[in-house]
């Protein structure tokens, strides 16, 4: 599972590493707080790079960021702990290996507003824990039955239906205990420090899961399948800003508020993140129709065989694309404001999710 | 669905009203803050009892609660608004006039400790949307396979099988939307002014919901179900204590938590808790064995005839009452530390749980 970043992506802008060199190690951290506190330093000390700003590249970026995020997430369940069954079927769907866009765009949005993106590993840690509850509860025989999700079997395919569900409702709720718990944060941040942030990022994750976010468009997009009526794009649209860009938003706008970003600088990213957001489902519903299975890993041209309207249905695929480089150019266009050095991630993140081949 | 309350209910301990007669009225506040906040006012002001203390009369206390926080669910979700599926299911299992106990414990809790009930209005509705979302996953086919829950069709039942699992995933994450969200409390307590104790309250409802609560209870609860071998004691207070007792301990801790409890006071109420959650359960299973399904307004003998440990059948069913007045005794003596006129509705709470006959 390789990932084709746009050729930009090794363009030559200085970044600030992940974690600062002077970060404390895990041991001295250790001494002053509780285990909680010394699980966020055994992740961040052991993932911290090079202590010299290095040449920003954009595929060590992402790799670098996904290589943290998994530990987060790896360090946030148990093996083999009781109940063993859940706790594997969590880790199962949470660590099969995605690209980790979410987590990366909540990273890239807390340093883009002056924080230290280490900040934002707990919420971006949260926001893959709910794509995933996502995937799962989707994937499910009495929602879309996918049996091939990540290039794995599905969860339920390998646990059962009922683990299934409970994965899912494990995962969400174990999201919110995450970004409230005070050992998922560095101490300079942590919702000790800054409650009013953490309230704040709750406030965002929540929203953008239920009636007003995830499970809404998914409801939209049940009622959509199989029928004979043709899909206005209106509702097509729809489906997409809750499906998908609900969840991208949010994992933007938590990372400005957790960096400690101005009202102003907040709603400007959250801007960004819309446009990238219905950006990120109109190239997935192209590549459904260009690639193979093996090549997305997941089950290609399902939402054709199914009669889900897609945008290449709708608009055919040259005009898809036409409105793809529409939405990446408005998204850019908000990042014009910031300083070019701290918005080299998001303007990337951007372009890839414009570019990307899988 | 009369509910039949101990002897004791009507003793005559002297509470302040649910809420002080001098509360600004909807339109005052209204001048002064966003809709939210309106949305608030709107609830309490209708909701507020006569002004003076009353004699302190359990039926009337829960019957007031009950009301309070019905309106206080009813305003949370849109009725009609798109996806108005969605929204229908949701209002359905949430309105389905439910004792609201739980809310009831975490109000009550907010009282013990100093403060007015109203400020935990907004976790109160909370605990009961998760109680609602694992009821409504629980009842699924590919669980319990319930069809009567309340006296009604169970949600998948009337709304079918995906709807019903997306709205346990709408009603989870609704939950803490509206504890993160300004205008659910009144202006003296929100999230703005006491955020450490908005953030505290999240990490416990979260805490006990997934692997650590809830969930975790059902998974080893479906572990359990129809196989031959006998489920040790041990084994049967891990589901009860993590499926039922987890939400009871959560909902007295997050009012305590709202109220402004101190640590010792708020670990006091968890004991508390802990007590009446197992002694919710054992009830529950001796009423199974002795109620018929009408009077119950749930399929009865079910535990029974899937094979379901119990403690009944484990304990015997006096041994099963011995146990219940025990942990009855382990309840009230948590509450001898407080005041006695504010814990007078947590103490009659707990012999309500003891003594009720549905």
């Amino acid at each position: 599972m390789a990932m084709a970043f746009h050729p930009l992506a090794a363009s030559r802008v200085r970044l600030a590493p992940l974690l600062p060199a002077a970060a404390p190690s895990s041991s001295s951290v250790a001494a002053h707080h509780h285990h909680h506190r010394r699980r966020f330093s055994a992740i961040v000390a052991t993932a911290a790079p090079a202590s010299a700003p290095t040449v920003f590249d954009f595929n060590t970026y992402m790799g670098e960021r996904a290589e943290t995020v998994n530990r987060a997430l790896d360090a946030a369940i148990p093996a083999g702990e009781p109940p063993a069954a859940l706790h594997e079927a969590m880790r199962y769907s949470l660590l099969a290996g995605g690209k980790r866009v979410r987590p990366a765009l909540c990273l890239a949005a807390c340093g883009v507003v002056g924080g230290r993106e280490a900040w934002a590993l707990a919420p971006a840690a949260a926001v893959e824990m709910v794509h995933t509850m996502s995937l799962v509860h989707d994937d499910l025989p009495c929602m879309d039955d996918d049996d091939l999700r990540r290039g794995k079997p599905t969860c339920h395919v390998v646990y059962g239906e009922p683990i299934a569900v409970l994965t899912g409702d494990a995962l969400l709720s174990l999201a919110f205990h995450h970004v409230a718990s005070v050992g998922s944060y560095p101490p300079d941040v942590d919702p000790e420090k800054h409650p009013a942030r953490v309230v704040r990022a709750i406030f965002e994750l929540a929203r953008c899961i239920g009636s007003e976010g995830l499970v809404a468009g998914q409801v939209v997009d049940l009622e959509m399948t199989g029928t004979s009526e043709v899909v206005p794009l209106e509702r097509l649209e729809y489906i997409h800003l809750h499906k998908t860009a609900a969840l991208l938003e949010a994992s933007v706008v938590i990372g400005a508020i957790i960096g400690g970003g101005t009202d102003e600088q907040i709603e400007r990213l959250r801007k960004y993140a819309r446009s990238i957001g219905l950006l990120f489902q109109v190239v997935d519903d192209i590549l459904d129709v260009t690639k193979s299975s093996e090549e997305l890993g997941k089950t290609a041209g399902k939402d054709l065989a199914t009669d889900k309207t897609t945008y290449p249905k709708l608009l055919g695929l040259e005009k898809s694309r036409e409105f793809a480089e529409k939405l990446l150019s408005d998204a850019k266009e908000q990042l014009a404001g910031f300083d070019k050095e701290k918005a080299a991630p998001l303007l990337h993140l951007a372009y890839y999710i414009a570019h990307r081949q899988n």
